[in-house]
């Protein structure tokens, strides 16, 4: 048996000794699941998979791959969009899903969670309390809590309620070299530097979460969503502005293109939806009926101020819903008639939005890739839809192209490169694009501080500056452009 | 000329080379102002006051300070009540008062400030823009920017607006060796971990902050204050707990207690206060006209619900700003009638304020101490007002052992030693309780990062173990009481 066989067959038997046999998965066919998440187009096999119990078992498992330098990629439903659930080739997948219990507290408005916990669960807990969680990414009836706080993870209700950042109390975790920290408190601040904020977001690489605390909201009394379709792009857009700008709170405001909006009615025919407008503006209120009704006073009168089409407004859930359909669908519809499709996920000033998307079409003209807008418009959040056959010669490259050219845009723009589908794998270049080296550095010297022997989601989110030598990446300075093509906002 | 002395000169005439000789202060008259802040009790002469005029200015006098080891403690107004701009001996007090520029982009909703900005300058700057900063701490007038930021600033409104990192989106920052960092952006997420979270209330220890970007928000259409008196301190506290219960949010949401209400109404009679009530509660409203109405309603069946002795309601700004003085005039009042006084600042899950204040009461009087409660209701910020006399033999010492029992209290309630008044020198001991051994050698590594040398305001915020040991500091586990007799929660 050579060495690094043996060496492999020693850990699993470890893992099985710590966890049970029938927790560790080693059969290359059963490993298969595990090969990639829902980045898809990068896949490798892990040694093991291996789904500890409790708090115990995971600082067990921690420690014995901290000492033999194993490296480690944590997992909860796999629904990472930018590679952050994928192995590394021989890592060992820890698994967090055994850890599910919850607990709802509901005089304190709060929700004791595992890692393994999914999203929509949390809610379904707090229900008959009245409360809710409100981070609910889009795959939130499979993505986990452990995942929602290592992606720091948004939703269609971020715009008023935050990210997971702002819903999350604390956190119990476990670093790379097994040891457990509890981080924030039950209380309004805590203390000491921020090492909740730190976690949150860190794509896993500094430590594994065990529990998190979370704030839970009332359900609101009352929802109402107002559709509006208007003329062009950019009336869309400035409807936007001009809602925040009176000082209005939306729970929701999603925007539709043109092409979203044929791309919906093919897949949902009965939804009727206006195929000749330019775009629409899916608004939803929640709060008092008395702050609805006044709130949708004011939209009709900005509505009508930026060229509104036609509005549509719905109370009741059933109808809501139909609404919302129109939104939903449209990634489903789009994957249905297209061969590939690529999201490119990056968040730009919610003011620059129209000049932004009219810049995104430009560049899909010139690069003759069909884009495909439908995306967060309250928190700047573009979901640009690139549409491509990867059949055809050079699509593909053209594609990918133009998705660091959407990327570079959002970067020039004050920006980032990503709104909410994280850096994993798959934008680890734009990482040196959006940071000097001095950054990075220090972003290096925090991750040893947690997990001194990198074994924790190693090859993700942080890229050294090795690796942007490799990946041709280069610090877009302040005066200086990706793109000197570019005119500069 | 001793050794040191030529060292300190020689240091001296480099500051006066980079910022210009009237920019530095070292005359022993002209330095007693800074040799303190608003703690007062703790005062230290430090070898200089360093004012430069800009970032370049400040880079240099870092890394002079770095090369040669000098400590500086960073200074804005001055307004610490924890001591976080009191010098350590022989450090260089660098203030950065002469950085005031604002720049208020409207349209984004963001203002660019200066660390020596004052707090109320921002709003007063967005106000002719429709807009306002929302973290108002009741040094506003005075303290500044960059003060705000270390301190993680609250203030009255924060529970409906959060704390300064809630209103924050980015900083330039200097670290301690002479380093400029650019954190956050000017969009809703920024990749990377979140070093704007970690420096915002770091008190000065990982870096200066040389600019910051802040959110403004919308001046509210409408303002209400009602102000209702109760019987008794547990009826004032449940009514704040019905309240957030029913989804209402306040933008303000102050308890006063019985001694509260006597000390104000002898400072102001022409309020008008209710001296016979056990407790007040003030609650601003703010927003749209219909949803304050219904709020209204709300509120006032549940004031009624607990026991409502009298409320009162003003719209109108100058009536507004008439039942706020019976808040704000309380520490005045305090101050005028007691000899000495101590404010124990902490924080405790919202829902356990009727227990906490019932457990501070009477641990007030085993201590023969008067204790006056007037405090952030919403976010379970409690200000324990302690009077005493310094002047009575040991009443100093047993003021002093109140308020550490008070803060262990908090702890084992679940809350935090510091709701806003940060650690500074005041509470170092009270890290040694919060946080454990491995959570405070993982703090002063962070720091040790962004200050190579340790030379960024030290003695403050994060204790070392040492220090821990001398302060006879000790960690508060789980199921372990600071005080034997006091029951669990």
């Amino acid at each position: 048996m050579p060495e690094h066989n043996r060496a492999r067959q020693c850990a699993v038997d470890t893992f099985k000794a710590i966890v049970g046999d029938r927790w560790v998965i080693d059969e290359p066919a059963a490993l298969v699941p595990y090969e990639c998440d829902a980045l898809f187009h990068l896949c490798e096999r892990p040694m093991a998979v291996v789904l500890p119990a409790d708090e115990d078992e995971v600082c067990q498992v921690l420690r014995y791959c901290a000492q033999h330098r194993i490296a480690v990629t944590p997992r909860g439903a796999g629904t990472s969009l930018s590679g952050g659930a994928t192995p590394v080739s021989g890592s060992v997948v820890l698994g967090l899903n055994r850890l599910r219990a919850v607990t709802v507290l509901a005089a304190a408005g709060q929700a004791l969670a595992g890692p393994g916990v999914r999203n929509v669960a949390v809610s379904e807990h707090a229900q008959p309390h009245g409360l809710f969680f409100a981070p609910d990414p889009s795959s939130q009836s499979a993505c986990t809590i452990g995942g929602n706080v290592a992606e720091n993870a948004g939703g269609v209700h971020c715009f008023k309620y935050g990210l997971t950042v702002n819903n999350l109390l604390g956190v119990r975790m476990v670093d790379g070299a097994g040891q457990v920290l509890d981080l924030g408190s039950a209380a309004l601040d805590t203390p000491g530097f921020d090492f909740l904020s730190l976690l949150t977001g860190s794509e896993g690489l500094l430590g594994l979460i065990i529990q998190a605390r979370l704030r839970l909201l009332a359900v609101p009394s009352k929802i109402r969503v107002l559709l509006g379709f208007f003329s062009t792009p950019r009336d869309t857009c400035n409807a936007v502005t001009a809602i925040i700008g009176a000082g209005i709170v939306p729970a929701g405001l999603e925007i539709m293109d043109n092409a979203s909006l044929i791309a919906a009615d093919s897949y949902s025919p009965g939804l009727k939806l206006r195929t000749d407008a330019g775009g629409a503006l899916l608004c939803e209120l929640d709060g008092q009926a008395a702050e609805i009704a006044a709130w949708t006073e004011q939209i009709q009168v900005i509505f009508r101020q930026h060229g509104l089409l036609e509005l549509r407004q719905a109370d009741e859930q059933h109808e809501r819903l139909e609404l919302w359909a129109a939104r939903k669908n449209i990634l489903p519809a789009l994957l249905r008639t297209a061969r590939d499709v690529y999201v490119a996920d990056c968040v730009v000033p919610r003011r620059l939005l129209g000049e932004v998307l009219d810049r995104i079409n430009q560049m899909a003209a010139e690069a003759a890739i069909e884009v495909v807008q439908s995306f967060h418009a309250g928190d700047g959040n573009l979901h640009s839809v690139l549409r491509y056959d990867s059949r055809n010669q050079g699509e593909e490259a053209r594609a990918m192209a133009l998705a660091d050219r959407i990327m570079a845009l959002a970067l020039e723009a004050g920006g980032s490169i990503s709104g909410e589908h994280g850096i994993g794998t798959e934008k680890l270049h734009g990482m040196c694009w959006q940071f000097g080296a001095h950054e990075l550095e220090v972003f290096a010297q925090i991750r040893t501080l947690f997990d001194p022997h990198s074994i924790l989601n190693p090859g993700k989110a942080i890229p050294t500056l090795h690796r942007c030598a490799e990946l041709g990446g280069m610090h877009i300075h302040e005066g200086q452009m990706a793109h000197p093509d570019l005119p500069r906002f």
